[in-house]
């Protein structure tokens, strides 16, 4: 890892992600925060608002001005997907290297911004999941499906939880799913005595949702094959998980020269 | 425990219970086979039957012949509900304390039997489940819902098994449901984005299925509570598992004097 | 459990598990927070103080004065040995019943003041640890050990802690120990290739101690026995995970005649 | 995975790898076993040798003239490192691609052979280890361990085992040092009560052996950074799990045209 001094903008300084990064960029030795991007607050400073580290950088509310005046090596953003794309072309077109926390980006807007990158020759990331565990977990279980086809996802959260199965349950399954060839599990004549015992059914893969007090988000993905079980298991207890994401991000954007999109290629 | 020896009669020695159980009492010191009883087999010995141990003791194919000469202090029985029972009555009539070990007593037949045994003053067990293990895992899941009244059941098996959910997950769920009170679990709002992603229920209790080659048998218990969970898992990898339960209850028997229905119920 | 309402003094009112203690009456609505005693803050109330929830209760720093005038069902002390003794003492005499959460307590204390609980027919508990889910798995492990008589000990912490194993790592053993007869496990020409592999060693039961960032508090309880093994795991997350505990010991202590030690001791 | 008919010379057809890869072989559709290598039994077919499937190949004891007789695609050799490594030369000059199983390949070795393999065009895998779960838990571990590097290792045997810590968990922790800065982990004022408590050490990751019955082979690496762990395990049964790396190594040495040393490297 480089130990060059990294200077970083940051957009959406006072959300969960955002101040989280203002506290890893604080403690992190070559990363350094030069400014901040915020729909309000111009003219003030990162440690006049409450929550957020005691840091001097100031606040700007207009990413022109922002980037003429701090010219930044690194412009990350947990903002919108809207205000994310903007701000990322912004970014590219002043020479600045962007790394983007926001989902919903399209196929379309990625081949586009991909051939901004590569017409720029700048390194950029767009990752809607920073939770590096996670993101291994799940690469770890599309490279153990090409081996061992027979697999089951048990996923465990909070019972405040709405939705079952969870986004990261259900993107596990579609990774999964991609590199086998699909099959049905279990005996083919399998029975179920009582509806839904052998859990949601993804492309021929099991998940199962776990909703109890105490947990908070965990993963097990289970393979079986002859004589044998690989599990792969991620336990999540809060926010500050995210942040080993954010920083690989920042270090790897310096050494790209195009666009990756998801954590996961990012990972040898 | 008593190391006084103990003689014993084995009904269904070719079974796959009962040819573990001659591999049991071959293998306990205090232990001694003095007979064997057969649906077929006369006048031969243990020994000469291809895959049952070297041992010496008789078989017989009449129960009260085989009582008369041999008076063990006790007859285990692996053949089925209505010869166990028929057979039991008799061990008692001779001042035998019987060990069953099927399924398909009723309440019944419990009552009928404890009288007997009351009357004799003679110890008698009947179990469906010599899985001491699995039995233990029960027992701790009705102790801990009492205090946790928030679980859910997830039960692994290999991937021929027909029925979803398997008979111990069934009964773990009754025995908890017995001692809680009925609530149903998770947000009230919750969403199965995928049908069966919540498992089976019942009594409010989830229930998952897990089915993969390279599983044997196992179940995970897990209780949830603000800020904790506690989880009992039982794995179960062949059928000598059974034998610690039989060992158990043939040693419990020699110092009960009344029926004993489950082996829960002899565990401290 | 009675939902008779019950009015309870807390002494502690501003430590970690007095403070918490607060927030779970405040949350249960047959429990009733009467007063607190405090070495300061006479004729404050509780929420005149800082981080502590919206009560109207007042601050004694007199304990005579405090029960005289409230006369509360149940006190609760969370302080310390010495004063958590005396305080009993006093809740005692004046007919209040005791829930003392101090470790320190003598074999002599506990004879001296069951014998002065026994004379007023008055319930009191000690209990040196309030996590029911940690007492729930000793409890089950030991009810095990006599059955499997082969088991070892993983308990898990964050990296930060200092001392290997941890206590409660330790009583465990030595609750198994209490009950099993001494063996030494493993193979008897078992050889350690690099030292420590094979843990410590509290009366030939093993216990390993793994320190990892992301870790709380865990720990496992492996028995294991002829063709099956059964885990025993809890984990902790934050001191919320004590408060189940401090509820059952104020419900019981209501329906207690003389003096329980250990939360162990009142769990069915 | 091409599906044409591969046509398998097997080495050591008596030994426990060898004699599983026989039932490997009869049980994969395109998979053909045209003869057996062996120090006896000459002439005779592989069907009279008790044990073994019932096939109609034919033993050899002479390599030169097996080869010149056979001229099979694929060579298997489950004998010994000397066996094995002039066997390999030997299956080479025939223009035959060996899939050999042993350990004790050096570097120098390796070096030969790798020359040998390019001047010939042809694919060649060495493989200490046909344990395909416990091979992707390695890796797995090894990519982990570059974004993680806080990490312990605990694996878990069967009593019998003499030594500890396991040959799979003192590789698992040389594969991750290889990777990873050498750190000290937990707290540096870290104090055992109890020797042993923390487990061996090999450059600073700690390594733990649980020894039970009941257990078989099972290994967990765990990763703890801020807020989250990942945790890999593998559980291995019995031999038969070794059969799905042979299958994949046969598979893969067809598409191969230098040598490859170790399962881990022809894994994608």
């Amino acid at each position: 890892m480089s130990n060059t001094l990294i200077n970083i903008v940051v957009a959406g300084p006072r959300g969960k992600m955002g101040s989280e990064t203002l506290r890893l960029i604080e403690q992190t030795e070559h990363f350094n925060l030069v400014g901040c991007l915020d729909r309000k607050n111009e003219q003030m400073k990162v440690k006049d608002i409450e929550g957020l580290p005691n840091l001097d950088a100031p606040i700007y509310t207009d990413i022109n001005q922002c980037f003429t005046e701090l010219r930044p090596d690194v412009f990350i953003d947990f903002t919108t997907y809207e205000a994310g794309k903007k701000n990322m072309v912004t970014a590219l077109e002043f020479g600045i290297r962007p790394v983007i926390g926001s989902s919903g980006f399209t196929e379309d807007d990625e081949k586009e911004l991909k051939t901004l990158t590569r017409e720029k020759s700048l390194g950029a990331i767009i990752a809607p999941n920073f939770a590096l565990g996670a993101v291994l977990m799940m690469k770890f279980a599309q490279m153990a499906a090409k081996h061992f086809p027979d697999v089951e996802i048990i996923e465990q959260h909070h019972d405040g939880k709405l939705d079952a199965p969870s986004g990261t349950g259900i993107k596990t399954a579609e990774m999964i799913a991609a590199v086998r060839t699909e099959k049905k599990q279990g005996n083919p004549d399998e029975k179920e005595l009582i509806e839904g015992a052998r859990g949601a059914d993804i492309q021929g893969i099991k998940l199962h949702s776990i909703r109890l007090p105490g947990l908070i988000a965990h993963q097990e993905v289970l393979f079986g094959a002859e004589g044998q079980t690989l599990k792969i298991r991620h336990d999540s207890l809060n926010r500050t998980s995210f942040m080993s994401g954010v920083k690989l991000a920042v270090e790897t954007v310096m050494h790209l020269d195009d666009l990756v999109y998801g954590l996961e290629n990012i990972i040898e």
